[in-house]
C-alpha cells in the first residue's frame, strides 16, 4: 500500500477524499487524514478499510514530523499560512507534497532544496488557482504550437449559487469563506492591461467598473477586476500581450448593489467600532450616515447614495433586513467588515438543500497569419449537496488526481511548482472530464476592445 | 546673552527668527541658526549682530551635541521625525526644547526623564496644532469657570490664499507642503462624534460630507473632517461631550471638485506607475478610465463621474490643463499622488506677489443653568509676502513667544507637553494680539445639530 497523508479535512476535502478512497483498491492506497477534529474526517471516510482519521495538531512538531515521515506523499489542505512547516518536514524526510494554495515566498524559497532532493512540491492545483492555470495553458500552448501569437487573455472565475437554488435578489449565497467575499478587492488599486495601456481602478470604484459576459445555458454574468491581473503574465509567457485582465464573476446586478456597502465604508476591516456589541443593524448603518434629528436612516441612506424610489438595489437592502432596529450585532469590538459579514450570513448562508455552482470563463485573442482570432472557453460545475459542493469538487479533484499522478510517476519534474506544464495539465484535465469538469470552447470573431477594427 | 539654538530654517521660520531678533537687545538674546544649508538663514538674519547661521547636519551626532550643549534653549523646526535625536540630547545636556510638531510616542516616552531633570519640552505650539489648542482651551476654561458644561466643540483650520490673490477657480493655492494636501485624509476612515453617536466617513466619501460656515468679512467656507476628531477629547477634558468634530477649511466648492481625483484614484500614494516618466498629463488621467478606441478621455471622464456639460467642476479641470497630451509627467516611477501633485503645482504655486491666509474657526456649545449657549470664535491672519506668510507667522510666533516665556521663567511646569494650560496659553495668546493674531468671539443662539430643539 502507498500511504497518503491528508492534513486538514475541511469543507474542500470531500471529493478529494472520495476520489482517493474510490481508487484505493486498484491503486493500492492507504489514506490517513490528520486533523485536530476528526469528526468531519470520519464522516467522509465512513469506515472505509483503506483509510483512517487521526488526531493531528499541526503545531505539535513531533507528531507532525512522525506523521509526515510515515507517509509516501503529503497533501496539505490547511489554511495557506500553515503549509510552510509541513513543507520543511517534507524536505527533511524526502516526501512529495501537494497543496491548492498560492505559492508563498517562503514556499518558493524551498525550490532549490526540493530540486536537489528530487521532490515535487505541487501548489495552486485547486480551482482558482488550479483549473484556471491548467485550462488556460492548454489553450495557450495549442495556439502557440500552431504559430499563433497571443494578444489578449481574460480569465474569470466565480463561486456562486446553482440556478435551482438561486432565490434571493442578490443572486448570491456564500459558497466559500464569507470573510473573503466581504473584503474582496481591498488592499490597493486593481491593475490590468487593456490594449497596451496599464489601467488602475481604486477599491471604491471596483464594483462600478464591471464587464459582462454570457455562458451558454447559464445566462449573463458580470466580472470585477482582480487586484493584480498581471500576476501570471510572465509565468504564462504573455510578456508581449496587449490585454490581460483577470476577475471574479457574479450575477449581473450584484456589484452595483454591493457598491453601496463599499461607498458608505461598511466593508472596512481596518478599525473596530468600540460599542459594536450593543448596536442594532440599524445603528450600524446609521454610523455611516450624517446625524439628523428628524430624518430616517432610510431617507439618509437613499439621499447619500442617490437611490431612486423604484431602484431594485433598495429591495436588495430590505431583503437583508439591514434597517432592523431590533436585530443586534452582538459582536464585540468588531470591524465594519465583520459586522456586515454577520448581517449577510443571516441571508446568504446556503440552506440544507441548496446547491452551489462554480463558473469559469477564459477569452483568448491571438494573431495567426496576419488574422485575428478569438476563442471563448467556459466551464460550469454544479454541486450535489452541501457536502459534495461544486467548490469542493473543483478544488479537491485536481489535488487528488495530481497526488496519484505523482505517486505513479506521471508527473516527474521536481521543484516548487504550479500546474502550467503539459506534463501536469494534460493528465489532470483529462481525468477531470470523467467527473464532468469540462470546458466548452468556441471560436468567435475577434472583438478585443476595438469593435471598430473588426 | 541667553543663547537660543534654532535647528532648521525652512519656510516657517521667518517670523520666528524676526521676533527673536527684534527682542534680542532688550532680552539679551543671541540666536544661532543651524541648518545644512545656511543661505535661507543668512537671508533671514541679514547680518544682525545678535545672530549667526552655522552649518549643522542634524545626523552628525557630534556636531549636533556640541551645538545643543552650547545653547540655553533649543527650538527644533526640523521635520517632525527628526526631533527625537535633538530631544534626547536635550535630556543629556539639560536643555529646554520647543517644537511645533505633534507629540510622537517617542517624544512622549521622554516625559518622566524631562520631569526628573526639570526640563520643559513644549510641543504642538505652532498654529494647528498650537494656536488651536490655546484659543480653544481659553474659551473652554472660561465656560467651565462660570459653571458651564461643554456639550459641543467643533474646530477647523485652513491654510488658504488671501482674498486679494484668490484668482483661480479652485480658490486654492499651495501655502504649505503640497504633498500633505494631495494625500490629506488618507489612511483610514474619519471618526467623529455627532450628538452622542460615533460617525465614520471612508476616505473616498470624505470630500462629499462637508459642512459650511461663515466668517464675517471673509465669506463662506466649507470643512471636511479630520481623520481623528477625538484625538484631544480627553486632553481637553471633553469626555462627556456629545458633539466633537475637527476639520480642515477650504473655500466652498473645492471639495466637490477635489473628490473627482479621489474617486478616480488619482490621489493614491500606495503604488508606483512603472512608465510614469513617459506619460503625458492626458495619459495619466486616461490610466484611471476604461479603454475605448473611439471615445475621448474627456467624454470618458465626464461619463465616469456623471459631470454635466455646464458643471463648474469641468472648468476647474480645464484650468489645471490636465487633459494636455503634450505636457509630460517626467517623474520616474511616481505614485499617482506624486504625479497629481506635480500637475497641481503648475497651477497652484503662489506667484511672487501672492499672499496667503490662515483661517481658524471654533464653535463651542455649552449648558449653563439649564440653558444652552453657543460661542463662535474666529481668527483670520493674512500674509505680507512670500517670506512673511500667514503660515510662517501663525506657526513661528507662538514658538518664539513660548521660547522667550520659558527663558524668562513665565512657563515653569516641566515635562513633555502641549499648550493647554492657562500658564502657557495666557501669556502667548496675549502677546499674539500685538501681532494682529486675535480671535473674534460672538454669542449666538445654540443650534447644535438639532434645529428643531431650539
Amino acid at each position: 500500500m502507498r500511504k497518503i497523508l491528508v492534513i486538514g479535512s475541511g469543507k474542500s476535502t470531500s471529493y478529494l477524499i472520495k476520489y482517493l478512497l474510490d481508487k484505493s483498491e486498484t491503486e493500492k492506497l492507504f489514506i490517513t487524514i490528520g486533523d485536530i477534529n476528526i469528526n468531519h474526517a470520519n464522516h467522509l471516510i465512513k469506515n472505509h478499510r483503506n483509510a483512517k482519521a487521526v488526531l493531528l495538531d499541526v503545531f505539535d512538531a513531533n507528531s507532525r514530523k512522525e506523521a509526515i515521515k510515515d507517509a509516501d506523499i503529503i497533501i496539505s489542505m490547511l489554511p495557506a499560512r500553515f503549509h510552510i512547516d509541513v513543507a520543511k518536514d517534507c524536505i527533511l524526510y524526502g516526501k512529495n507534497m501537494v497543496t491548492a494554495s498560492y505559492i508563498s515566498p517562503e514556499m518558493e524559497a524551498l525550490n532549490q532544496e526540493a530540486i536537489a532532493k528530487g521532490l515535487i512540491f505541487m501548489n495552486e492545483i485547486g480551482v482558482d488557482p488550479g483549473i484556471d492555470h491548467m485550462s488556460a495553458m492548454q489553450v495557450i500552448d495549442r495556439i502557440r504550437a500552431k504559430g499563433g501569437k497571443m494578444i489578449l487573455f481574460e480569465s474569470f472565475t466565480g463561486g456562486l449559487v446553482a440556478p435551482e437554488s438561486d432565490n434571493n435578489l442578490w443572486n448570491y449565497k456564500f459558497t466559500w469563506n464569507p470573510r473573503n467575499v466581504v473584503v474582496a478587492g481591498q488592499g490597493g488599486a486593481a491593475k490590468f492591461l487593456q490594449e497596451g495601456t496599464f489601467k488602475y481602478i481604486p477599491y471604491h470604484r471596483l464594483f462600478r467598473r464591471t464587464e459582462f459576459l454570457e455562458i451558454d445555458g447559464f445566462g449573463r454574468f458580470e466580472v470585477y477586476a482582480n487586484r493584480d491581473s498581471l500576476k501570471y503574465q510572465s509565468v504564462y509567457g504573455l510578456d508581449a500581450i496587449k490585454t490581460l485582465y483577470r476577475g471574479t464573476m457574479r450575477r449581473v446586478g450584484f456589484s452595483r448593489a454591493w457598491n453601496m456597502f463599499v461607498t458608505l465604508g461598511m466593508t472596512d476591516d481596518s478599525y473596530v467600532i468600540d460599542d459594536s456589541e450593543n448596536m442594532s443593524y440599524r445603528d450600524f448603518v446609521n454610523a455611516f450616515l450624517a446625524y439628523s434629528p428628524s430624518d430616517s436612516v432610510e431617507l439618509k441612506f437613499r439621499h447619500a447614495l442617490k437611490i431612486d424610489q423604484d431602484d431594485i438595489v433598495w429591495d436588495k437592502l430590505l431583503e437583508l433586513d439591514i434597517f432592523n432596529p431590533n436585530k443586534m450585532v452582538e459582536l464585540k469590538k468588531a470591524t465594519p467588515a465583520q459586522i456586515l459579514q454577520k448581517i449577510l450570513m443571516d441571508s446568504w448562508t446556503l440552506a440544507e438543500d441548496d446547491k452551489d455552482m462554480l463558473v469559469m470563463y477564459h477569452k483568448f485573442g491571438y494573431e495567426l497569419n496576419g488574422k485575428k482570432h478569438q476563442i471563448e472557453s467556459t466551464m460550469v460545475t454544479l454541486g450535489e449537496d452541501q457536502t459534495y459542493t461544486a467548490m469542493a469538487k473543483t478544488v479537491g479533484l485536481p489535488v487528488a488526481i495530481a497526488t496519484l499522478a505523482i505517486l505513479n510517476g506521471k508527473i516527474k519534474t521536481p521543484g516548487v511548482q504550479m500546474p502550467i506544464t503539459k506534463e501536469v495539465y494534460e493528465p489532470i484535465l483529462k481525468e477531470l472530464t470523467n467527473f464532468g469538469i469540462t470546458f466548452k470552447e468556441k471560436e468567435v470573431p475577434y472583438l478585443g476592445y476595438n469593435p471598430l477594427s473588426i
